[in-house]
């Protein structure tokens, strides 16, 4: 499981389709499950949050291993892995889709920002919500949580793979989230899906325009007409999609 | 179960009252389960959603029907709602109460409001919310949902009877949203209760702007003092309610 | 459980801090669940309600006791409370976690802050959310719920020991809410949290204007490293904190 | 809320029907949420549990106030009302719909059974539970729950009003218990629900040994054809019912 | 939709394999979601329940249509269905996982069986649960609910296409339960997937007597050693599998 | 996280004490979430399941990574684990508390009590349930799960700390499961929690015994009055505790 890299092309398709597409174009391969389920933006933020994922994993605390001394440990894995991620990524954590205590708070996702990640994900919640979803990194969670996350959570494993939300998650699989929701792309085929769910975008938006102008979907989405799959080459040479 | 009618003049009142009022008109009439529960707006648009309900349900994919081709088909029951439910009409769909895939669209929808739809409610899941929820049409869901429909919901029946967020739809019930939630109105009883909830609303009006001016609530909501309900009277007058 | 007092001095300071501050300056004394589960407020004040806690208790409604003629009774005691719950306290509602029908709507509620209550608490739902939203005063709850209270919640007992959302509370605990969530003190020791949060406070707010410029939470978050120490020492004269 | 009594009548005559036939009788008078929901019986007793409900009610616990020592008052709640519930009754705990931890282990049903109670209820879980199945004594309960009650559950209230798997119960109402479930009926109507309820079982034994002759339902259940009703005479007359 | 039949070969077959053999063989050919989930048999019978799929759908029940006198009508959906679902079918239920109240009680299923169905599955509850499970026929639900259907349930359509558990139902499927669950295997795929199971099924008990007698999985299961697939053929031809 | 090993003496201990006893004499310690929620066994063995804990988690199933053909891979995990688990070990099962599809059948764990385990817990669900019950080996689950576990779960670490149930558990932990449930003793202190469980056990069943004779708990259980710690060493020394 050795770090796949996100080509800078790849990377800037993806912050032009969205999560749905993305969906379609992943299911299309078989693959039904790579959406994060009941997370959500902190805020909404207007464009796409892309990168390879880190991952950081929580298992349930136990009393004896979690009082706040730990977090005097320079290695402690959360700690570690805020410290750790790299720039461009996106931190995924596996808390279990528990959201009865944070997953983190303000100080470490700002930490985490100023390294450079590219945004953060938990299928849990954050503490301090108010203020992550103020910050210009992206960030998503179930729910705001205000308990210290030593109440529930121990962080136990850096980059390894997990689940997010009932998504698999590998490291350095491609992390994209838009204003709905997070997609998960594996990392051997995100070039491929970037490529065609840019174009199956230009198609949709040639379909909305002409919904909006009042055309049937029938025939048009899918475009089992031949007429509308030559105006939509028309549109593209127009539009220079 | 023919189509009932909503009358201009019905419609028009309906408008002015909250889906709270009609619970309570609702409620004095034994009916307690017509709040379809755990839906809200996609986004807020300070008015109401009123109109005769539409039905789509769907029943849960079976793989090998519901592949990507299936859109193809003209009647595909899913696309042919969206092209078939009456200018007027509030689409309602019961997704079984899961929003792990979507329930539509962004495409779809916006072809459903520009052939005239009053809105759109599912139990489960919009994708392109984010766009949805911009559209001038009102849209009610659980949350956004990105994998396609496909993944979990097979369209099965139009216009037939079906629950929706556990409250019960016959095809023509009257719905009404605001901006706190959906309601079902049986059509048999929607001009009635539309008019107490007209005069409802004129009381609990009263009833605020007396707490706003420092009143007590006992005896006057309900209003058991007479003076209360003289008191009314003369707002009603006054204010031309 | 005589009612304790809270000071104007503690409830300033506890108008300075997060509910996460308080969560971990209780988690220190062994209590990991004080804050509320699961509610938000009903719209964002960007200040936080502080106050003791007036509870209200409600057990599920058996038709025959719970009709709408109940509410002419002047001694009801869901008005009762709305009428005697002491100016500056916080009523905190415990509806078992269920929103399927609503815990009060927004005449009681505007009654509630007329009389110059704090704020609300609820682990169920609001009627008539989006008009309780646009009050000064604050509200939290779980998620707007339309249908009248009547439908399964019978209020049976007024200051009594309760739970709300998971978090045991008792008549005189003080409730402060922020942007993120709801937390429970016990009265006992509310000053001394109180005073030490604020201390907290401004320990976090130093260590993240150096995240901002760029500094690593290792050694500083907590501040292992003496070095953070005597900044921090210094930070706090140069900033009266 | 004085104690009604079940006179020896009307407990015999509740000996010999089940909750379902109970369920239909509460439901002709309106009470439609009088089964608790989700409990099961610790063992199956092959007979009904029924007695005049005595009520615990427990809060989420505050560590502080939940440490062992806490079981050496001699008037600890959960202790005094294991010692205080009249013979005949049965005890009904309130754990808030919540198995996490345990709402009593056997050493304290066993004292209960040995002072005379008629059965125990809980909507969370019996620690020890597989010998509490062996007593004579009926227990209905969620879940077995090994961890000590003090993890999640303060006793706080004794005989008071509560809800118990999402049904009300008022001391001195009757709880019956047969193998499939626990029903609660409203003290003032147990005489003639119960009278009611031994007719209807009457003609529901008629009809299966009709139905288990051939008998189609249709003019059979509900007796809509006068040929029925005079054979469920003869029946009767034959039976002795 | 037209009615498939069941040959008695294949129902033959299918009552000597389990569900999980036939969830594999399903799982080859990308059907997933077969199994409905969270059922179990009211008593486990030792025995597999085989037959074409009788559907039933409830919609949630509206009160003003759902009194008691609605059974005095020979045409009540719910009551005509158990009066004309086919001998050797399964009447499949779908109650949209709600076991708050029952789907159906002792005196319909016990007519079912009466009339020649080979079993019952609903994914609510049963209620007189306790008569059912001593039936010969065999019943499958979620767990005992006493409350009559009225309560929560309306009988809205007999043999369309359903949901049950989760899994999707067409009239005529076959639908195979054991001991453990309750599989939906699609008409035209029967004989087939029976044939296979059968086969799977033989191949198992050999590897079981197999590991039985000390061996490892590696190699055995599946059979990757050539050694082993010549020992499986030898143990067919001895024990005449 | 080196293996830590079970001495004999303290199998033996834990061997005659029950999971609640071990639960208060952990809560003593603080621990307060080591039972697995909501597990039970498939089919009661009337003694304990004890041994160390050996680990195997479970990740989301990506659909192109979980294809029957894995099962050939002699490496692949799930398969590995159940070669490799060492006599006497408990196999503890991380299938992120999801019974949808199953987490083994009954040739794995065949195969895994043929090699000499103790035992084995998901909190998922088994496929062949009902004969997994019968075997020798206890196991405990959610539910009878018929699906392969290919559907859901991709076997992905072996012996690394994971969550079971909402517990945490180390390798090397210490498993006992009873009647009732499983919990985890931490390694490091399983042998004075043992004693100490004899103990108290020694001491309960005292109580008991005297509670059967009519005695109160009060003052005995705990035992505040001297009387009854003399009468305990008595019997103690009467019977040979």
């Amino acid at each position: 499981m050795s770090e796949p890299t996100l080509s800078p092309e790849t990377r800037e398709l993806l912050e032009t389709v969205s999560v749905a597409t993305l969906a379609t174009a992943l299911y299309k391969r078989g693959l039904r499950n790579q959406v994060i389920q009941d997370v959500r933006p902190v805020a909404r933020k207007g464009r796409n949050m892309v990168g390879p994922a880190f991952t950081l994993r929580y298992m349930p605390a136990r009393e004896d291993r979690n009082q706040l001394v730990e977090f005097r440990n320079p290695k402690h894995p959360q700690r570690h892995a805020i410290e750790t991620c790299p720039p461009g990524h996106v931190m995924v954590m596996d808390s279990r889709k528990c959201a009865k205590a944070a997953s983190a708070g303000d100080i470490l996702i700002t930490r985490l920002m100023m390294r450079g990640a590219a945004g953060v994900v938990t299928d849990g919640g954050f503490r301090d919500a108010m203020n992550i979803g103020e910050l210009e990194m992206p960030a998503y969670h179930n729910r705001p949580s205000s308990p210290t996350n030593l109440t529930t959570n121990e962080a136990i494993e850096i980059n390894g793979p997990i689940g997010c939300g009932d998504a698999p998650v590998f490291p350095g699989d491609i992390v994209v989230g838009d204003d709905d929701s997070v997609i998960i792309i594996p990392a051997e085929i995100a070039d491929e899906v970037a490529r065609e769910a840019v174009d199956m975008t230009a198609f949709e938006d040639f379909v909305l325009s002409r919904v909006k102008s009042g055309a049937s979907i029938i025939g048009l989405y899918p475009a089992t007409m031949d007429a509308n799959l030559e105006e939509f080459a028309r549109w593209r040479t127009e539009n220079a999609r």
